[in-house]
């Protein structure tokens, strides 16, 4: 069996919805089928997720209600019209709405979550509603009445390892077609929690893994994974396989088809994934597989992510004081921080972080930490670096890789600040000025893509 | 004014002790010199130093002390017959080692440094005694009566800072040519302590600073530094001038022309240092400054050094795990273990470290203790890997010079493990399996140092 999930793009309107179920009526293994909320329909469209937080903000802050509940109810009315569904099917929804509206005084957190998660919720009824109308024989899933158990973390839930057998046993075996809402489930007490952003993606995930699906298609707006962002290079290469740890490097670094940590439950139980687009299903799409052979492509894909800052650290005999290390990481993480990369030299060792972290009082607080507590003879900080990643399995046991890229990249006359290689053995990365980041990986794409293909050193 | 400092080698027989006369009247600058116990003469010959610890060890275990004094006294006399001096200088020498002798019920580490110490003390007294012989104002120097004080760490003692005040006043205007034994000084309290290794090396910089010497010249049988391993590379290049910084880097990496840390007094006081060859007093040598014009060349030497062992962990989601880093530094911290690198990845951190420190047994509990205490995904040791160091200042700040490098690897197919670059300014460490070493040294010295000279890109 197949485990399906469709993202807000390819369930934001009527026309996306027939796409959907021609899909899942295409493949008789579909037989699950995880929906996100109704997205963009174009570019300047809201999504009813950002929908649903302003109508929340509006019920709390006692503000106009009855409009921001109206934008809402009459994006399902759209569909169901266009559709040509009962009008019993909005009805549901709206009166789901206003049953979720008047909890609003029994806690800010749980209403939030609530009112966000009624997105999915009422798309998968509509969805279910539709598929119904064609006459298949579907069934919108309550997570609450499958076991869908998480941790209690508004906006953050965490799966609980029985959330797997309940599952299994509830999914596995059921007649016909399961439409099941993403995004959310319900703790053991039953309040209802969301997953982190990228939520839909989560629960594919969970439910793929839980019912050992042969495959878990992932529904999305591209053709597939591309080797480098088409917005910095022309019509990159599209990627028909790549491992689940190249896949997790790449969306690391900016490559955002969904979110990376999302695979995981499939990762672990091994089950594979396609990406694929709900506008295109005849495109063989992206499979994200356990291993592959990387002697033919052992470079996969070019990304890259900005924003980084570092802070130096210089001490004479740093490299002899015990605990020195630890001892930095310690005021970093006691001002709250999560770093990237540590290079070190002997006397001096940098920390790599996301600068968004660093407010100017941060900084100067930790300036003034390093230096008085851990007595360094020169510490700062400097801004606006990118990271630029080349992902590759296998990448480690090839030799003239690195070569190959920092001739490029010289080439191009891009200063490496930082190289970090030698512990992923998936990956490469090089700290650049944010400015040169676009003309590096438009570089070393056409190092590793385009150019005659030289056969590796 | 001068202070020159004169190895072992360069002090181990009458011989070489005329030469080294002879060096300092040559020059009326040099007005302090700093001595060390007689080294080798020969190959297979034995250092006083290390006669002195068997004298010791036979003291403290009530064996042949009679035949081990001989040994070192003999050393001192054949000296001073060949000099021609009178034989009173060897009873001094004599009597003091039997008066040294005398302690040994007062502590052991008290003895064992007053034995040791007494290498460079006697000789001092030796090489005074002879530039008197030669009509020369000289006077030997008791570190105790000019306030040379340390810590009281016996075999790693450290300077305090009053020390170098004392000095100042007691030697900066005096007369003559002073003779000041090197490798020990004094606690507040009067007891004799050493210097760790490379002691000589240690008093030369501490005496150069304090008496804010023009130059402080270190005297070894080399005529300079070389770029790369004389051992591993024919005829490596000499280098004229290098910074403190790039000789740091070298001296880590292998290069053990003196002791690197030796320098530090010295150069914290801005005292530049020359290194020199007793045995060739008229070549340039080799000076070490504090900056230097790095356009020229950017790459100042190549440098090697094996037995380093990698602990790889993998666990999921690392990155998102604030303390992760922190928290396994303190395992390895806690196991009394220091390590060199931590390049990290997204799920991913290796801890490179100095393998010797790694015992089985060591080994199989930071192993366990990471998979358990961090809840890692994998952890595994991988032994015998070298760092190969590409050292030059403004490294960072040209634009090909990793390219160069990684493209000469590649050629010479060195598979490169690990690489570390940003956070020194001053060197770039590819780790390789040990066995690819010597050839990486050779590829990289012919890159930067033989090869028709392509300007860097």
């Amino acid at each position: 069996m197949k485990v399906c999930k469709f993202g807000g793009t390819s369930l934001a309107s009527a026309e996306q919805m027939q796409k959907v179920a021609s899909i899942v009526m295409a493949d008789p293994e579909r037989k699950i089928v995880v929906v996100s909320a109704p997205g963009k329909r174009f570019k300047e469209d809201t999504k009813v997720t950002d929908l649903l937080i302003s109508l929340a903000d509006a019920a709390l802050s006692n503000g106009d209600v009855k409009e921001a509940l109206r934008l809402v109810v009459s994006r399902y009315e759209q569909i169901a019209l266009e559709l040509k569904l009962s009008s019993s099917i909005v009805s549901i929804i709206e009166d789901d709405l206003l049953s979720r509206l008047g909890t609003k005084d029994e806690g800010e957190r749980e209403f939030i979550d609530l009112m966000k998660a009624s997105g999915e919720d009422n798309n998968a009824k509509l969805f279910s509603f539709y598929m119904q109308s064609l006459g298949v024989n579907a069934h919108f899933v309550d997570p609450k009445d499958v076991g869908l158990v998480l941790s209690k973390e508004y906006g953050n839930a965490q799966v609980l390892p029985e959330a797997y057998e309940n599952l299994y046993k509830e999914l596995r075996n059921k007649d016909g077609v399961l439409i099941f809402p993403g995004f959310f489930g319900y703790t053991q007490e039953g309040t209802l929690v969301t997953f982190p952003r990228g939520g839909s993606d989560i629960t594919g995930s969970i439910v793929a893994a839980a019912v050992q699906a042969d495959l878990y298609e992932n529904f999305t707006d591209v053709d597939s994974v591309f080797a480098a962002n088409p917005n910095v290079v022309q019509n990159p290469m599209e990627i028909e396989e790549l491992t689940y740890r190249e896949m997790r490097e790449l969306s690391y670094a900016g490559f955002s088809v969904f979110h990376d940590e999302a695979l995981i439950p499939a990762f672990k139980k091994g089950v594979p994934v396609c990406i694929k687009n709900t506008n295109n299903p005849s495109a063989r799409g992206t499979m994200v597989v356990n291993e592959r052979n990387y002697l033919i492509n052992p470079v996969i894909g070019i990304a890259s992510d900005s924003g980084f800052s570092t802070i130096y650290v210089r001490k004479y005999l740093m490299n002899r004081e015990i605990g020195f290390g630890r001892r930095l990481l310690e005021i970093i993480e006691d001002e709250g921080l999560s770093y990237e990369h540590m290079p070190s030299g002997i006397d001096d060792t940098s920390v790599i972080l996301k600068g968004a972290q660093l407010t100017l009082e941060i900084e100067a607080r930790i300036v003034d930490r390093i230096e008085k507590e851990l007595d360094a003879d020169d510490v700062h900080v400097e801004h606006d670096f990118a990271m630029v990643m080349v992902v590759g399995e296998g990448m480690k046991k090839m030799v003239g890789i690195t070569a190959k890229a920092t001739t490029g990249l010289a080439r191009a006359g891009v200063n490496l600040h930082m190289i970090n290689q030698g512990s992923s053995e998936v990956s490469m990365v090089f700290g650049v000025k944010a400015t040169d980041a676009d003309k590096a990986v438009r570089e070393l794409y056409n190092d590793f893509f385009v150019a005659t293909k030289t056969p590796v050193l």
